[in-house]
């Protein structure tokens, strides 16, 4: 019997299978990697047909990342550039993996609140609100701890305890992008001139030139 | 010299705090519990000047919840409602517990899409697409997989593993919403009629009957 | 050959003359059946210059639809798939005709709210909240009067008049999707488990089989 | 056991109640007409608990609207105005009776696109596109007939038929707005200066001041 | 050391590279000349390995436009038309040059609002309110006023001033559109009906077309 | 007793009718200064018949700012803060004056692009791409020229020229946001944790501590 009401429906639809081929699935629009097309800033969806369960799957936030690096820390990020069903979903998740002492350089992301997690070991995160207040809110988290950083805030992370810090972060857009300020400010390519940077952020231009030759 | 830059600024800002008092400070909108304002879907803002970092902050996701009930699943969500700093923000989370042969009924979210992270154990998931296609996704999960279900559609998770499954959800609304399909239904206040169900679920009506007693 | 090479790049730059010299018109965006493109949830937009009036119409509501089906029902939705000019504008409608005791299965619609208006005859017409009210909110009507149905939410109509009743509904959104209960949850494809099933709905597991081999 | 599932989120509810008294119910926000706050362009929301069956319900479209007026016209809106449950829902109708020769002068909604359904009688409809094309698309709908205004384009329609015409038209937007060309150019409050209409519309200024008066 | 923050976000990005190709940039998507694709409104976005700083750079508002015609007046828009870089941004400018007595005709912009700012010279700015108030809101402007207008009201400028009146107009669209009212309702291509023009505008039918003809 | 319930009744009534009796005007919504109301992230609008059409306006663009300060610049922004009427229209601007050498740190804009027309002098003037590219566009800008930043990311401004430099800048929010990226970062209060800054910025922490007490 139910093949008849989907029969009700289908049958004013069939003008679409002439007109449009496959009828448009609108319930979600999984990226297609095949396509070169850049739309309104999403990916081209791939064709409804075609789309399996595994467009919707990611493995690998079982074991931590790497920390054996300078910052101490390591970020495995799932966004629609691994998880294709994410594209137009508006969320996306990452697994941050801090060695004691392990940091996150300041940062904000311009397209996506973001909300964490603590799986494992403490953490400090803290954010800045904007101009004119610039009021700093921080926190120490414990596991089981939730934290959330507005969208667009300089916000920080670093593992001030003794053991491993395993978090997962939440944000709401599948591409929230990553504005880490160190790297935007000293190693933008090409530099920003170091008289600019030598005034506007009060440092001797020495100071400038060398951090403009470290990031 | 920070200062003048500021003041540049707040210079111009003077007649505000003239105007409306306390500068709006617009980086968030923390609810307010105080107010009973109820505005365009969101609850009213917190006086900025009275925000601290424990408005961004909710603690309790380190245990297990109680999963001995006729489910076998407990659900600690963290929204707007226990979490105010992610009012306007469009992202929550939740902790599932799902104890050997737990399920959660199938629902779904009108507000939100949802991106699932196996902590422990495995879960099954599947989600089923709108008509005329209803095709059904699903996948078994380890720890460490992550799958995504597209807003509004129809899902269903549970535990066919041996031990306990600990999961991370993440959804992006403040307040995604939950609509279990089996309540909605059948347990609907006052019910909806039994003829009518009994018609549109092929159910006898005697068992349609039973069901409206049981939800 | 060089005048081949010169007759490349005027014919780029006349490309963009053509792009650009009338200014693009976004007045609408009308959907282009030739096209295979997948863009942002919408159709590819047709050439502007090539819209005509019969873009912007469909002729089809002045007789009933077929009820003589086990439904006693019929719905003609007109949206994006049979009238392209629909695309983008974030608006349709459908003519549901309903003999005597027809009914149209409990659904919802996860892309548009939707406001009914009964021509002719009578119809019961209720939805359900979401969690944790399950509120069910329903009304009899009769010609002339109007009901809104928010966005997401499970509703119901039948016919419980002694004559056929004629409905007009409107729903914010050219493509707003259909997600019938009783199909997505016995007539997905593939089967969602039945034991699964037999225990989030209290049902014997004999009945579920039954129901999914129904729908 | 339903009761178990709702309990399982209630439960982590619990502080809700305490902190903000009866649970935020986001499924709708209809207008409070007790209220006098004006929030984001929309009307605050009535207490969920106190919310009826009857706040999503409008009765009086049954009986044509009165045409014995200079335009031979009639419009009976169905907008948040007059249906409270509309607020933040994103749709409206309104019916529309033309007597024969009846006119809706040239017009456009801001906030909304129109789908418009012939009920009876015939309609010529038109709209003109934006800068620079301007361009004239109108067709004359039959009933049964259905045809599609953009948002924010100039419009019209009118009865060449010899019967009276009955029109269902829906708008996405609980309150789309009005702009009667004729008056807001003739009929502001205050008049725009005349001898400024006289030139832009390249009338003479005596007939300019009769219009002025007329409207 | 910066390279490492790099390096710890790109090494999950790896498959991108091999999926994709170049990692998709979504800080902008600055329109393709080259394009053909019409999407969601939008244009598609230029390869963004090839865009460069011009494409954010528009040259050509230093001198005065041309105001030796009928109108006395000069429009001169930097929109995406002629600024690529502004797709999607959802902001676009002009500058406005009337001479003495110069006009713009009353028009409106569907898709968004104008904040106006005058360089020199004085400037008569108005607009209307929609139905049913069609309220007239007007202010003589001299040069360092600012005045704004709401999206989709009808407005107008002119000089009544004894000097040139120079005027920088932002908009908050990229291809915010104009609807001159004037040749909207007499300039339409093909006309509308002269007759229904007359009875609307409560014109002499021969003065209406003398209008047809005119604009 | 009863007339008072009847009076009751009658007092509710009128609130209606005067909340719907003249219909809502929604075309705009002036910010109300006497509001003590925190809606979502807008502020209150004024009661629309109290509106005037100074409401829409600003006086204070004609003379350049000071800019005998520690920058060499000034900026005067018009938002919502000191023009009422821009209240929901995401439309704002700013005059920037730089003397010779004068700068503007490093800033962004949480909610809003940005378009810059140079009405005198000379701007040099560059954005920085997100992660990972951080790629730098940049220009000189003379009188008559146009540029753009993308919403969110880092930018800069400062004037090499030997003369004064006028800015007109347009964003599309009447409430855009500034964040220093020098004050955000050293002049957070309270502090960033300096050993943390010393680590992320490569700086030694003497020098990090001197910052922390300049900004």
């Amino acid at each position: 019997m139910a093949q008849y009401f989907i029969l009700l429906i289908i049958s004013a639809l069939i003008s679409i299978a002439l007109a449009f081929g496959p009828a448009p699935l609108q319930d979600f629009c999984v990226a297609d990697p095949t396509s070169t097309a850049r739309g309104n800033r999403v990916l081209a969806c791939k064709n409804p047909t075609l789309v399996q369960a595994t467009d919707f799957f990611f493995s690998g936030l079982q074991s931590p990342g790497n920390t054996t690096n300078p910052y101490g820390a390591s970020i495995i990020p799932v966004t629609v550039a691994t998880l294709p069903g994410l594209n137009t979903l508006g969320i996306s998740i990452a697994r941050l993996d801090l060695a004691p002492n392990g940091v996150i350089p300041p940062h904000l992301h311009p397209r996506g609140s973001e909300i964490l997690t603590v799986l494992e070991g403490s953490l400090q995160v803290g954010f800045v609100t904007s101009n004119p207040g610039y009021n700093h809110f921080n926190k120490t988290l414990q596991a089981g701890d939730v934290f959330v950083v507005p969208v667009g805030l300089v916000h920080y992370q670093f593992n001030a305890g003794s053991g491993n810090t395993v978090v997962i972060a939440a944000l709401n857009s599948e591409s929230p992008g990553i504005i880490a300020i160190p790297t935007a400010i000293f190693g933008a390519k090409p530099d920003i001139g170091s008289d600019y940077l030598a005034t506007t952020f009060q440092l001797d231009k020495k100071i400038v030139d060398q951090l403009l030759a470290k990031f």
